[in-house]
């Protein structure tokens, strides 16, 4: 009965989507800053954002439109991004998709903290965008304590790569 | 052409499930603590799982089933979870669903931060669970300090509730 990932699936209709006046390639090569853009949310949701001045940040759900169907059946990774800060492919481990936020995973939903700089009717001014221009936003909501972990631990082959490429930092 | 909504929608299928002893009811209840539970993984996704040994606790995205259609047209909503902490209903603000963590949204997708107490194959041995037995799990990661902002702002109305209710000091 619930034994296999066989079923009808579910439908989701994104509430909105990113715009960013960067192109693809300046929005991969930004990262871990990102770049400056948008959150639209469609008219019909914007009272939804009632509430959200003065919180720092904001949560987002991003469907990664423009992973393919080949890459979603990506099972281990490695952690490429870190290519960008210098690593060697080779000295990168591989892991499983559910420890990595690699967009190549089953269901490409990235999970992207957000600053907020302002919000207009229905569109938040953001930056630390790590998402193309275009990309379908499921949801959002307000960072708060409940997401930020005072004590957490990490395996030790993690720290080192922290450490090494000084990432997260105080 | 991106003006709107309407449109055919992503389709996901589940990676897993929770399994949990408790009723729905219990869960409910045990808010902000929540219970122990399970995370299966659907045994084809289990080698995605590689690496997340070491790491304290994981974040899951998961599929909010028994929110009804009627419940994802909600735009405003109070903290109604508070009520269980002793609010009186009239004392919590209304405020847009993108600044609540409601499940009662227009697409009901969880973000929860899980304490992750052991991994047995394709199962994840978890506590701190706030969602029911049965609910369909779409993604799950590593929780890293990419989460974990040390500095980020609240406005002064959401802090006061913090406050007043106890809620994640420490």
């Amino acid at each position: 009965m619930m034994g296999s990932a066989d079923g009808l699936g579910i439908v989701i209709q994104p509430i909105g989507y990113v715009e960013t006046r960067y192109s693809d390639e300046e929005v991969s090569r930004s990262w871990p800053a990102g770049v400056d853009g948008s959150i639209v949310v469609y008219p019909e949701y914007g009272e939804g954002l009632e509430g959200l001045d003065g919180f720092s940040h904001v949560i987002a759900l991003a469907w990664l439109h423009k992973v393919s169907e080949e890459e979603r059946r990506t099972l281990r990774v490695r952690f490429r991004r870190l290519t960008r800060l210098g690593a060697r492919p080779e000295e990168l481990p591989e892991v499983g998709v559910f420890t990595s936020d690699s967009p190549h995973r089953p269901n490409p939903i990235a999970i992207t903290v957000l600053r907020l700089r302002s919000i207009e009717r229905n569109v938040l001014r953001v930056s630390g965008l790590d998402l193309y221009n275009g990309t379908p936003i499921l949801d959002l909501r307000a960072y708060t304590p409940a997401y930020s972990l005072k004590r957490f631990e990490l395996p030790s082959w993690y720290r080192a790569i922290l450490g090494k490429f000084r990432l997260f930092e105080g």
